[in-house]
C-alpha cells in the first residue's frame, strides 16, 4: 500500500473540525492527522483529551499550537483549515507558497465577485496574492465541480446553507426549467452547531430550546455562493435561514416557478440524471420528502420534491448533516478527489 | 355582578380542550365549565384528574359522558367543542336547534365554498341544516370579524397555521400592495401539540426530536381557510407546514412580492393601522422579527417583516402559540364577543 | 384600596429576575416595580425591552442603573435581590440600615454555620455587621419558617435544588421516622435556566441538547442549607446534582430508610398533616409520582412516594418549576407574608 | 477469507433490530442479514424501506415474513432475536432444536432464578425443554462471561439498564469492597427508545419534552439482573428508572458505601484491573464523569466515580447508548465471542 497522506487540522477543536479529526483518523489512507489551534484561541489549553477525558488514551493526538515549523517537521502535504474566514484569508497564501495543498472550510475563499465578497470584508485590495488565489480556488462542491476539484491546490469548502441550496437546485437551473425572475425562495433551516462553539446568549440552551426563529434576512453570507453558483441575480433569490432547536442537520424547502407544465416523472428524471453516479446524493421518489434524521450522521445530501396539480409550482426539499456534508465530510470528499481516491472513502 | 355564563367543553381531555378548561375556570364571568368527553373516546375513563392527579383536589371537575340532558341540567348557554370535525359536524344542528350558541374548534364551519370544504368530506349534500349553518357560521378571527361574532349563534373558531397566515397578510392584502399572481408563499412550522394527542408513530418523541420534516405540501386542510378569508385563488398560494420538535408554537415565514416600491416605514405603518386597537396583535418595529417563545403562553399574534433593499421583496414572520391564540385562547376572545366582554378577560 | 406596596428588582435581566418582574407586575397589591441592573453587568444596555421588543410598549418599565437615590425618589420599601451572592452580601447591611425590607435570591444570607458558609468564602469575619445580619436573616422557606418570615427585615430565599429536598424531607424527619445514620440520598436533576444567564461552554444548546450528566458531586453549594435546615450532619446525606437538556424544572429522587417499618397510609398521613392547609405543596396519593411538567409554570412543590414491600425502604419524588417555586414565585410567597396577605396572591 | 455468516434478525422493525441490522450489513465477517418480522406485527406491511425511502436502493433488504422454511432456505446459521419475551419465549426451543444458535435481545433466557422469573409470568413450568434451556442459556455480559459465551448456543443478551448497573458495580463487588447491607441505590436514566417504538401515551412527544419523571419504582424488570449477576440480595438494592427526553442513551448515578476508608487511586485501580484488556470499558480518571453524549453511537460503557472526604461514601456515574451496548452492539459484540472474532469487528 502506498504511504499515508500526511494532513493536519488547525482549528481541531470546533464542531467541524472535531469532526474532521475524527473522519481522517479512520481514513484508510491518511497517517493520524496533526490537530493544531491558532495560537490566539481563547481556550488555548484545551484538547480533546482534555475536553473530552473519554478519548484520552484511546489515540487521539492532543492538539498542538500552530506554527509552519511543525507542519514541516511533521511532512505535511494537506492542511486543513477550519478557522475563521480572516484567519483563513491571512494564511493561505503562505501555506501555497510554501507547496502545500490546502481545504478551506471557511467562507474566504468561495467568492469570485467582488459584490458578494464585500460581506466578508476582506481588506486585500492590494494583495496580489489574495486575487490571485481568489481566482485559483476551487468552489469544493464535487457534484459541480468533480473535474476541477483533482488538480486543485486550493480548495473551498462549500458552506453548509449553501451545499443544500446549491445541489437542490443545480438539476432543475442547468436543464434551464426554472422561471427565475418569478423568484425562487430557499426557506432554510439549520441545527445549532452551524452556529459555532463560541458561547453566546443566541446559543444558549434556554435560548434555543422550545424556540424557533429566522434571523439573518436578506443578509446572510451564503447568499452570495448559492447567487455564484447557480449564475442567479440577487434579485432572483430570497435565502432565509432559521435556527431550529436541534444539536446539527439542515432542513431547506425552496420554492421554484417552473418555465412549462411538467409531469413528477419528468421532474424526478432530471434530479436522477444529474446525479447519476454521485455517491452522496440521494434522490427521493417523487412526492416522498427527506428528514433531517434521514441524513444525520452521513455524508448524505437527500433531495425529494411535490410537484403542484399545476405542473408548474414546485416545492423542493433538501437535507443534510451540516457538520458532514455541510463541512467535514464534504471537505473528506473533496480530499478524496485530490488524491484520486473513491469519492467515499473514509466516509461510510 | 351578573350571574356566570354556563359552559361546556366537549372533548376536554384533547390538548385544546385542556387549555380551553383552564382558561374557562379562571375567567371572572364564567361558572366552573361543564367538563365532557365523547361516549365513544378511546380513554373513556380518563378525567383531567385521572390522567394528571397533581390537579385533583384542586377544584377540578371530572370529565362527564356527553348528553344533551347533562347540558340542559346543568343550564349550559355555551357550548364549545373541541371535537374532531366530523363530530362537529354532527352535532352542532341539535345544539343550535336547542337554543345553545356554539364554539366550535374544529374545522368542520369555517369554509363557505364546497371547493375547499371537499377535504373534509362531509356527506351532507341532502342535510339542508347543515347547509343553512354553514352560511350563518362566523369565522372566528376577532380581529378580521369583530363585528359578526357578537351576534352569532355559530363560531368557526380558526385553524391555527390559518390564523397565523391569515393575520400575516391581511393587511397588506386589505390594502391592495401585493402582487398577488406572482405567488404567495407561507412556509410555516408548528409544534408537535397541533397533531393531536393520539400516539402515533409520528408523534413518538423518537421520531420528532433532533428532527425536522415538511408534510401536507400542497394539500392541508387550512389553504381553503387561507385562501377564502383572504380572496386568493388557489394558485396565488402555496402554504407548507412542517414539524417543530418543540411541544407548542407557531412560525410562518411568509413571501410576498409587492406592487410598488415601498419603504420599510410604510409597511410598518400598514400593520398599525389595520391592528390599531387589536389587544392580541403585537406589531414589531421592522427588521425586528418574533421569535416562538415570545408569544407561548400568550394569546398573542406576533407580526414582524424584513423588507429587501429594493423595497419589493417582503418577508413576513408569524408567530403564536398554537393552543392559545391557535385555539382555546381565540375561542375565550370570540366568547368574550359573542357576550359583550372585553376581549381580554380571562386572557391577560 | 391601601396603597400599592413600591419595590424594586436588581438584578432584573437575569432568569429570576424576570420572572420575579412579570410576578410583581401582575401584583394587585404592588405597584409596578422598579426594574434595576448593577453598573457592572456585562449587558449594561440591555433592558427587557430592548432584549424583548415585543414586550416594549405593553407597560414594561425599562431596567435603570442601581442607585440608593433612585430606590428613595421611587420610595421602595421592599428590595428584591437577584444577583449573585458576593454583589447580595454587599448590599444588604447598607439596604437595612436605610430601613428597606430585602428578599434576597442569592446564597449569601442564608447559612447559619460558618462550617457551611465556607463554600462562599465570605470575607467578613470582622464585619460585624454582616455577622448581625447573618443571625437575624429568616431563611425565607414559608412551609417551614411562616411563622418567622413576617417579622422578618431579611429573608434569604432558599435555593432551588435546597427547597425541593428540604420540603421532601421535612414532614419524615420531623416525625422522627428516619434512620438518618443509614444516610440520605438526593438524586436531583435540574433544568438548564438553574445554571444562570451566563453564556458558557456548559450551557451552549450543543453541550445540553441529547445529554445528561452529573456535576459537584460531594461539593454543591446547597447542601449546606439542606444540612442545616432539616439539622442532619454531612456524613448523613448524599446530594448529587444533574443538568437535564429543558429549560426549567426540578426532580429530586430522594432514598430513605425507614426507622421501622410503615404503611404507605402512614406515610401519606404524615405528608398530608405535615402539609395541611399549606397553599403550594401538593401532596400525591401513595406510589403516584409527580413529573416535572404538573408544576412548571406554577409555585407548587409537588411530594410523591413509594414505599418497597418491606415497608422500609422510601423512595421519595419532589418536583417544582425551579423559576417559581424554586426563586421568584417563593420570593414573592414571602412578600406575601411579610406584609399579611394570602400566600397566594399573585401567584395563581 | 473464510466464508461469511449467514444471519437474520427477527423483529427488524423495532429501535434494537434496525440498529442491528445496520451492524450486521457493515461487519466484514457476516454476510447481508436476513431481516425478518412477525407475521403478528401490527405494521406487517411496514419494511426499512418503505419506512425510510432514503435506504431503499442503497443495498437494504425487504423486511419479510418469518418462517422456519425461510432460515433453512437462506442457511441462517445464527439468529438474532428482538422480539417481545414472550415471542422469544416461544421460539427459541424450536430454533435450538434445529440446530441455529440465538442471541435474543429480550428478557426471556436471561433469569435462572425462579424469583426472579415471576415478573415475566412465563407460563412453562411444564416445558422441560424451556427449563433445560433456562439453565443452558450464557447471561451476554462479554466483560463477565466472556469464558462461557463462545460455546453457547442461546446467549441471553442483557437488558440496557442492567448492563449500565452491572459493568459499574461488578468490580467493587468482585473485591468485595461494598457494605451491601447498608444499601445500594442505582438511579438510573434512560433516553425514550428504550420505552419501544410504539406509540404511547407515554411515547408522545408532547408527553416527553421538557418533562422528567421516575417509573416502575421497586418493580422494574431489569432489577432481577442485576440481582442475580451480581449475587445481591433484593433489600441490598434499589433501582429507580427514570424517563429522559432525549431519543437514546443511559446514565446510572449508582450510590455505594465502602467496607473501609479507600483513596481514589485504589478505587481507580480496582477499575483499571477489573477491565484491563477489555475493548469496550472506559475507566474515567477519578473525579472525572462520563457524561451521556460521550458514549453515544458508540459500543462503550463509560465509567467514572466521585469519592466523598471520608473515603467511604461513593457516586459512580455508568453511561452508554441503550441501543448499542444496551442492546444491538452488544448482541454483535456476542456474536464476535461466540466465532472466535475479535471483540471490536464490526462495532468500531
Amino acid at each position: 500500500m502506498a504511504a499515508k497522506l500526511k494532513t493536519a487540522v488547525l482549528g481541531a477543536t470546533g464542531y467541524s473540525g472535531l469532526e474532521l479529526a475524527r473522519l481522517l483518523s479512520r481514513h484508510a489512507r491518511v497517517a493520524a492527522p496533526l490537530l493544531l489551534r491558532r495560537n490566539t484561541e481563547t481556550h488555548a489549553a484545551e484538547s480533546p483529551a482534555e475536553m473530552f477525558p473519554h478519548i484520552a488514551g484511546n489515540g487521539h493526538a492532543p492538539v498542538e499550537p500552530f506554527s509552519w515549523t511543525r507542519l514541516q517537521q511533521d511532512g505535511v502535504e494537506l492542511l486543513f483549515l477550519a478557522t475563521p474566514h480572516a484567519v483563513s484569508r491571512g494564511l493561505v497564501p503562505e501555506a501555497i507558497s510554501r507547496g502545500l495543498r490546502v481545504v478551506d472550510l471557511s467562507g474566504a475563499w468561495r467568492l469570485k465577485q467582488e459584490q458578494h465578497r464585500a460581506v466578508y470584508g476582506f481588506k486585500d485590495a492590494d494583495a496580489p496574492t489574495a486575487a490571485q488565489l481568489t481566482e485559483r480556488a476551487v468552489y469544493g462542491l464535487p457534484e459541480l465541480h468533480g473535474d476541477r476539484i483533482p488538480a486543485a491546490a486550493l480548495v473551498a469548502n462549500p458552506g453548509c446553507y449553501a451545499t443544500s441550496v446549491i445541489l437542490a437546485l443545480a438539476p432543475l437551473l442547468s436543464a434551464d426549467l426554472v422561471d427565475c425572475d418569478r423568484g425562487i425562495i430557499s426557506d432554510s433551516k439549520s441545527g445549532v452547531s452551524g452556529a459555532g462553539k463560541e458561547p453566546t446568549a443566541r446559543t444558549h440552551f434556554v435560548s434555543v430550546a422550545d424556540n424557533f426563529s429566522a434571523y439573518s434576512v436578506f443578509g446572510h453570507r451564503h447568499t452570495g455562493e448559492i447567487l455564484e453558483q447557480l449564475e442567479l441575480s440577487a434579485h432572483q433569490l430570497i435565502f432565509t435561514p432559521h435556527l431550529l432547536p436541534i444539536p446539527r442537520g439542515i432542513l431547506s424547502t425552496i420554492y421554484v416557478y417552473l418555465k412549462r407544465k411538467m409531469a413528477a416523472a419528468e421532474i424526478e428524471s432530471c434530479f436522477r440524471d444529474f446525479y447519476q453516479g454521485k455517491r452522496w446524493v440521494r434522490v427521493f421518489p417523487a412526492s416522498s420528502l427527506p428528514q433531517i434524521t434521514f441524513s444525520l450522521h452521513t455524508n448524505y445530501c437527500d433531495l425529494g420534491f411535490c410537484l403542484a396539480d399545476d405542473g408548474r409550482r414546485l416545492v423542493l426539499v433538501s437535507c443534510l448533516d451540516n457538520l458532514l456534508k455541510g463541512a467535514a465530510g464534504q471537505a473528506v470528499q473533496n480530499m478524496n478527489l485530490m488524491y484520486g481516491w473513491k469519492e467515499e472513502e473514509g466516509l461510510e
